[in-house]
């Protein structure tokens, strides 16, 4: 399956109807295995499987680094490419059923802000007291971001994740309609290139959530931001981890909810 | 823990930067259990915690219908009110296991679209042929919701569904920081007044995804529109089902991706 697909669509307007080609924005299950054991079916848009396994495993705390990791590859026989394999690298060890509770709670391991709170702590390596941004090169993000979400433009209808470096030029960026899938796909994208990762700066298309301060953190990335609000307990999670979280970074403004140190 | 929280925050300009009071969306875990056993940890927005665990149980297919359970409280000692239990009603029996291992696959029983729709259409009833709503009621939604959407008015960053009459007219809205549970919040206040539901159109605030029209789906509900985009799979499977998927519904003007024949 491709990432977008184009269907026939109805379109309704005040009087008239018209059947156009549209397109859409592809959705299929994906299963990651560990060592051969299930550990996730995640809803997501088809393309950088690889990535996506390597950064799911990371952001959730599975693996440490991607040196843990010896190979990403299709389940021998899945002609569909929805099953993916991660194979532990030589004398790596993995509790499956202790990552399996993490999943299966949403990636809390509580049931209380705090109990989640502590669980990423425990998962997130100590993060950088930078980078330092200048607010002229945050406020340039979500343009550049913008125009380069060829998804988006087709289908109006996928979320993304950017990393620019703190002078504001883009590194990567991926698109899923997923919001987590797209931080998993870009967060695998720079692992694979280099760990622990740059100093980065994260800008997702729109909000900032618990999970996307969790997975920021545990990558290493110490900003994040968001084109549209963010939660009371991604905002906790921020301070308490000493992480920059921005909201509504839109046109010439921004909310800076904690962490402002970090921007110039 | 409120809904919505009054927090500083400081917001900055192309030259200046004040902190001033903001309202964020609240958000926390919550735990439901069935008959005692753990079966997901959620992030929800606080308020509703009643109907969002019944509506959980109705469109995860783990309950068949509300009579199935006997009382919905808080967990005995827990003061912060984020553990609830469902009790099943007298002679109810749920395998845990099979629903544990639904929950851990995001709901998808299976590795391919296929298995997902498969699991979906042994789950839902089968849809009812109406209603048949007029394209004017249907540009009326989108407003009708938006100005009772006084969680995204004060915040800027939570999510709501909305049913209404095939006339109309507003039954319930539920707003919620996760997507999934502002439609599941909706169906657990619909499904404590009657059960089945009556014949509604659900609206969204954002996309259509597999998931909104599966839940709706299983609740019985054949009408599912979006304010933005449809994906793939959501659209394969209100076709499979013969449900309607609109999207882009705004000004007037919508997509009808399939069951058009309930759009008048």
């Amino acid at each position: 399956m491709d990432s977008t697909i184009r269907v026939p669509v109805t379109r309704v307007g005040p009087t008239d109807r018209e059947v156009v080609d549209d397109h859409i924005v592809g959705e299929a299950p994906i299963e990651l295995r560990l060592g051969g054991t299930p550990i996730a079916v995640l809803m997501r848009t088809p393309g950088d499987e690889a990535e996506l396994a390597l950064g799911f495993a990371l952001t959730e705390g599975i693996i440490l680094r991607p040196s843990e990791i010896a190979a990403i590859r299709p389940v021998a026989g899945d002609d569909q490419g929805d099953r993916w394999g991660l194979e532990l690298a030589d004398g790596v060890t993995v509790d499956p059923e202790q990552f399996r509770r993490n999943l299966y709670t949403t990636s809390s391991c509580g049931v209380c802000g705090k109990a989640s709170i502590d669980a990423v702590r425990v998962a997130a390596p100590p993060l950088p007291d930078g980078p330092v941004v200048d607010r002229q090169v945050l406020f340039s993000l979500p343009e550049q971001m913008r125009v380069r979400q060829s998804g988006f433009t087709l289908t109006g209808g996928i979320h993304a994740a950017a990393a620019f470096t703190p002078s504001g030029d883009l590194v990567a960026l991926r698109e899923d309609v997923g919001r987590h899938n797209a931080v998993d796909k870009l967060v695998g994208v720079l692992a694979a290139n280099s760990w622990p990762l740059p100093e980065v700066v994260l800008l997702v298309s729109g909000r900032v959530s618990f999970e996307m301060v969790q997975k920021a953190a545990v990558a290493g990335i110490s900003v994040v931001c968001g084109v549209s609000a963010a939660s009371s307990l991604a905002i906790e999670l921020g301070m308490e981890l000493g992480a920059t979280v921005v909201g509504f970074l839109r046109g010439e403004e921004c909310n800076v909810y904690t962490g402002e140190h970090r921007i110039l």
